[in-house]
């Protein structure tokens, strides 16, 4: 199958349930998002989620790969992606979700592999990560 | 006042509806939270958003000024947090909300003033942004 055909599956696991709301804010500024969510409440067992978290991501595979979105490094949901990685080629993960990043994923490119489009939704994440204080010493600075 | 016994008041204004669940996912985690939210729905109109801001503003602020945090940098919240910070000196925003960011408010001492929080916030939500193969690299060439 040509690289073109095959789509970048996304998927976001997210502590709690904080996702589809979260989700649901994006697609009221963006529109459609495609993108599944799995929620990883707290209480639940580390094989189930890392089976749920399996299970949706073997559903987005279509051969180019799963881009999985979650929101804190080294926690429950983050391992449960590593196992994604190991299992699905040419996969990759995103830790710190925000907004943003979002945003952006909604315009990107699925043709493109995951690192690729990993890389450019963690650049806009850390770029989206801005003081008023930073944004006025821009200002001042170019004359504006 | 002194400083010492002035705390720095922390207000998040978010889009739509997912803050009430993005801070009780940060309460599991880590416990209480002293941060007042405010919605931002999308249908809502500028000058009433703006007016409840300020409210809310002004409630939290002891004299030690207030930390806005807000997701998306440019939209209409983060606008409304600038109009705070014209009119509450000694405040900041920080844009680009996450989990981690909220994580880290958690351990930070209130009594430092609101630049200096978050100048700590904006770091480590930046920080948090990780990919896999990221942290895979660093793990090679350290030799872990």
């Amino acid at each position: 199958m040509e690289r073109e055909e095959r789509k970048t599956g996304v998927v976001l696991i997210v502590h709690e349930h904080y996702g589809a709301p979260l989700l649901d804010a994006a697609r009221a500024l963006v529109g459609e998002l495609d993108v599944k969510l799995v929620e990883a409440p707290l209480e639940e067992p580390v094989e189930q989620l890392r089976g749920r978290v399996l299970q949706v991501a073997a559903a987005v595979d279509s051969g180019g790969g799963v881009l999985l979105l979650t929101d804190l490094c080294g926690s429950t949901p983050a391992n449960c992606c590593l196992h994604v990685l190991a299992t699905h080629p040419g996969s990759e993960m995103v830790a710190g979700l925000n907004l943003p990043m979002l945003i952006k994923l909604s315009t990107c490119d699925r043709s493109r592999p995951p690192a690729e489009l990993a890389e450019e939704l963690a650049r806009t994440a850390q770029r989206s990560i801005q003081k008023a204080g930073d944004l006025l010493d821009k200002g001042a600075r170019s004359g504006d």
